[in-house]
């Protein structure tokens, strides 16, 4: 194995950021189609070839005149010439203003010879047609004018050889219209840098393509994010075909990527015999500048750069494998070298203020970049939270490593120092979105999952609903990070707060179509030789099945652990109310807990147990925010939510 | 004609935005690859389709254990189990973890039957291996481990039948990860609604054809323009082909973009004759809503809707001709249209806040939007100027109607009420930017036009030049609002600042190549037969024209009028350091005012008839601004700028 460089001295981040700029992804210029030039950004200084406008141009619908044949006109007073012709847009003038006449212009027409000023229409009357005048239309004005009024004189807009646009500037509608203005269809760009993505491990298979849990394969989450995020960076991802873990496959594809791009990222190629290849590649033809930052997440960064067939270099960054600290990691370090190569700025929506909903600690002694959600309270405050009001709210949001869900649970991250070892609630902190497309949620709904509270859910703007179970959601409303809380059946947890709308659901057991076992209540669990699938306590079905078996314990006389014992699967919990009706259709268990419009729904039988209602109650200083109004309304009606929903009822 | 509907009575802005409103411009929702789909808006709710992971996951490198086989285990006293295997990720396991033994795993593996937790491999050692211990490793255990300790069982990150995103929801990289975690990888979307583009008048040429400017021939700015505004707004545009001045080709055209668009637009069509073809097509297959809006600039602006030949409706919007106004229009009453029928939320970057540098007094009794340029004077806000010092200036924007430089000289517009007479130096105004990716400049200069300040320019990031002349320069350093007024010959206003460099530029006659006139000195002009053209007065170069032809007139003792009487062309004056040069080569003129640099850039002739100095000079009090400091670094390295530019020195 090579020397490695890892972990004999972690580097700092400063010099990570360093390291990154010391390479050069700039790519060549290119040329683009006009069509195409929005977000692109100019690569040379665009000069006016011509002059705009390329003639003397009438601004106005009137009369082309000598001004000095106008002087001393007015209203009381006014002077008349005699009209000679008409010009018109997008026509050659074929008459010449000479003194005492006048010609009859369009707003765009082309100055006719003799003429310097237009009086415009409305100033002017028609006093004497051909008819009555002998061959002659005359027209009066009642205002006088001065040499050059409404005419644009050629160039005035822009004159050929002067300055239009300069390098560096990013195309937007104005600057497509300056450039069409001046004629330009074809426009020189900063070329947008290549960016190759090269995934590794045999357990990542790509999205659309069948899966094999047994083999423990998952989708690869982490190519198509990174790529998502070089092109909003304003790169061009090329996605490398997977290299499983073939360790010669991946070395080949490393030094493909390098010749053909002007970066190389690689994300989980963090376990040692991929290393191994990223140290021989480098060393063989290039240079490895750095291999571990002290840093949670991204710890075991690579950064190093890769020779070219072509005699220049390719830049390339090791990003870890979790999906969170990928991204995070890509848009701390990352993301800035590809904007600074595609000569973009930093969006100005890429770091919001917040305040910290709650007390964190940390003391681990290096940078941290802790993954935050954020709440808009925007319209209220809110009376029990510390800090500014006007600022979202910050919670930290640890859903252990590895969860792709954190992806989309937190909004950013917040970069705490080494040396800061607690953040107090209230605190002010910058937060890193991970996009600045994000934006962060208005409402935070916690509790019970259900069914009809995704129907709910899908009527509102922007909100989050994070399923931790009705336990953990009055605990969370208590905390006063959340709006709401969606409580399923009993607890034993008081929490104040208003309720907005309640509902009712049915459940029971869920067992396989046309019930083969022939289950008709809750005591054949017990009794009989059924693999049973549980929920787990979080669960407010679980509350209720515990409930019954308490019931039936006492019916017996004997304590429910005695039940509970004899229940093949009591422990085995599953999370979602959809996971024991899927068990079931498996043909992993018997019965299953479950509500009845899951298994109706999904074709399976079902025995009732019982009736459980279902509250959403609101955090009572957040109940007259708008977006819990908003809710309130939705919950008003309820009844059309519910339709064709079976066991469910107001 | 029709019973126009247009100044009889005009509608309220407020009546616009509700007639467009209440056009239906939502296309069907379609289906994209997620690889495509990033900033498109989800048209329906995502659910998990299965567990993710699909399998019970070690989620450490370590060893797969019974937690109760480890009870007990600490440092001082370590448990020790017989490895009987291992699963790496990606693999299958072909092993069960049975009381007593362990297996190894790799962060991904599938848990083996029997364990229910992993130990990290840094908590543990080999002990034994083969060779000492008769065929068995035996591995110790220095800590121990509850059930689930670092395992994700399936469906903790999503459960099959969770709720994984909402409809409305914008797909950044964070939701695409998500997305490609549940294998998602055909999107249901909302469509973007598709916006024709009708454009008409004979003048019009597309960019990159060529221009006749004898027939008044101008390039179509709004078309490209609102095309790309269109694009930004989450649209897809439609260009279709120019109809000149041909109305029934016109009518065809508009029948032919309602069939085919969500939206159809038009502009400049406001002569009498295309706003009749509008109410024509409106009579005959849809309606006209509203002719005429109580707005400056947009008072022709029409709004109608379409019927199509699917028996849907196409909305339509006709825009005024002049391209801020068409953009001011379209940014203001059409892209929000376009937004809400493409899903997408108001961009945050829409609108920034400002404070006046300037008072400005209107008082027409509508709603005016004014065309403003922005300075963001961040690091110093300046002593002068009134109001809070951490927004930028604005400064209105006047270029008269239909210069299409005022759409990069404005950064957008301020919305002035109909009831607002004055704006005050200092108050807080919003600007509503022309696009979100609108940045305003971190320098603002103004005065003379100088071929080596281009230069000296692109080396600044995002600076503004307005090329208003020497003497207005100074006029305008004077009031305030710029940085930096550049200067050149001799001036007769003292405006007070810092000059930051200067060089020098020799002037004189332009004449054809190899000056077939034989022009040898200032007099050739007033005594022989050349036509000759002229800069304008606000031109340094026309100063020291002017103070050369009072010497002359002082030695011969005659009046400088008498002098300038006689040369034929000393009143027509041009715009820019090139145009007297494209004049003299254009055969337009025998001779004209013009730099060395441009005569010999462009194959010219050229007699000398002095040299002027160019300074750069800053306002006092932002001389020490970045920006400012900036420049001056530039001008420290000013011989690398002159290199190559004859006639310049410094």
């Amino acid at each position: 194995m090579s020397d490695r460089k890892e972990f004999r001295d972690l580097a700092e981040p400063a010099a990570a950021h360093e390291a990154i700029a010391s390479l050069d992804l700039t790519p060549d210029p290119e040329s683009v189609a006009l069509r195409d030039a929005r977000g692109r950004v100019l690569a040379e200084r665009i000069d006016a070839r011509t002059d705009v406008p390329g003639f003397d141009r009438a601004s106005m619908d009137g009369y082309a005149v000598r001004a000095r044949d106008t002087f001393g006109a007015d209203e009381a007073d006014p002077v008349e010439l005699d009209l000679v012709g008409a010009v018109h847009a997008g026509a050659e003038p074929d008459v010449t203003v000479d003194p005492g006449t006048c010609v009859e212009v369009s707003t765009g027409a082309v100055m006719p010879d003799g003429a310097d000023a237009v009086v415009m229409v409305e100033r002017t009357d028609v006093v004497a047609t051909e008819e009555d005048a002998g061959d002659t239309t005359r027209i009066a004005f009642r205002t006088s004018v001065a040499p050059g009024d409404h005419v644009m004189v050629a160039g005035a807009d822009i004159a050929a050889g002067a300055r239009a646009l300069g390098p560096g500037t990013r195309l937007t509608p104005r600057e497509i219209g300056l450039l069409s203005a001046l004629g330009v269809d074809e426009v020189p760009v900063r070329g947008r840098p290549t960016v190759g993505i090269v995934s590794t491990g045999d357990e990542l298979v790509r999205p659309g393509d069948e899966l094999n849990p047994d083999r423990g394969e998952i989708y690869d989450v982490n190519s198509t994010t990174i790529a998502a995020g070089v092109e909003e960076a304003g790169g061009e991802p090329v996605l490398y075909p997977h290299a499983g873990d073939d360790y010669a496959e991946m070395e080949r594809l490393l030094r493909e990527a390098a010749d053909e791009c002007d970066l190389v990222l690689s994300s989980g190629s963090t376990s040692a015999s991929a290393v191994d290849v990223i140290y021989r590649v480098t060393e063989e033809r290039g240079e490895l500048l750095l291999h571990g930052v002290s840093v949670k997440p991204g710890k075991p960064m690579l950064i190093g750069r890769l020779d070219r067939a072509d005699g220049r270099e390719s830049a390339y960054v090791g990003l870890p494998g979790y999906p969170v600290s990928a991204l995070t990691i890509f848009r701390t370090f990352v993301a800035p070298a590809i904007r600074k190569a595609a000569g973009l700025p930093e969006p100005r929506t890429a770091t919001v203020e917040g305040r910290m909903a709650l007390g964190e600690r940390y003391g681990e002694g290096r940078l941290r970049f802790m993954p935050v959600g954020l709440l808009d309270l925007g319209d209220a405050g809110g009376t029990v939270d510390a800090g500014d009001p006007g600022l979202p709210l910050v919670y930290p949001v640890d859903k252990g490593s590895g969860a792709t869900t954190s992806l989309v649970e937190a909004d950013g991250v917040v970069a705490v120092d080494a040396d800061t070892d607690y953040l107090d609630a209230g605190e002010s902190v910058p937060v890193q979105l991970f996009s600045p497309d994000v934006r962060p949620p208005t409402l935070l709904g916690v509790g019970e999952d259900d069914p009809a509270l995704n129907r709910l859910l899908d009527r509102l703007a922007n909100p989050r609903y994070l399923p931790v179970g009705s336990q953990e959601g009055l605990r969370r409303l208590r905390d006063g990070v959340p709006d709401v809380a969606v409580v399923a059946g009993p607890t034993d947890r008081e929490v104040d707060g208003v309720d907005l709308g309640t509902w009712t659901r049915e459940w029971g057991l869920v067992v396989p179509e046309g019930n083969p076992r022939d289950v008709s209540e809750l005591a054949d669990l017990v009794g009989r030789d059924l693999r049973f699938v549980n929920r787990s306590r979080d669960s407010g079905l679980r509350r209720s099945l515990d409930d019954a078996l308490e019931s039936l314990a006492a019916e017996r006389g004997e304590p429910r652990a005695d039940l509970t014992d004899r229940i093949d699967g009591y422990g085995i919990t599953v999370r979602a109310f959809e996971s024991p009706v899927r068990a079931v259709m498996g043909g992993k268990a018997d019965a299953g807990l479950a509500l009845r419009e899951t298994a109706d729904r999904l074709g399976c039988g079902f025995v009732a147990l019982g009736t459980q209602s279902v509250v959403v109650r609101a955090a009572a200083d957040r109940a007259d925010r708008d977006a819990v109004t908003a809710l309130a309304d939705e919950l008003d009606g309820l009844d059309t939510i519910l339709e064709g929903m079976s066991g469910y009822g107001t």
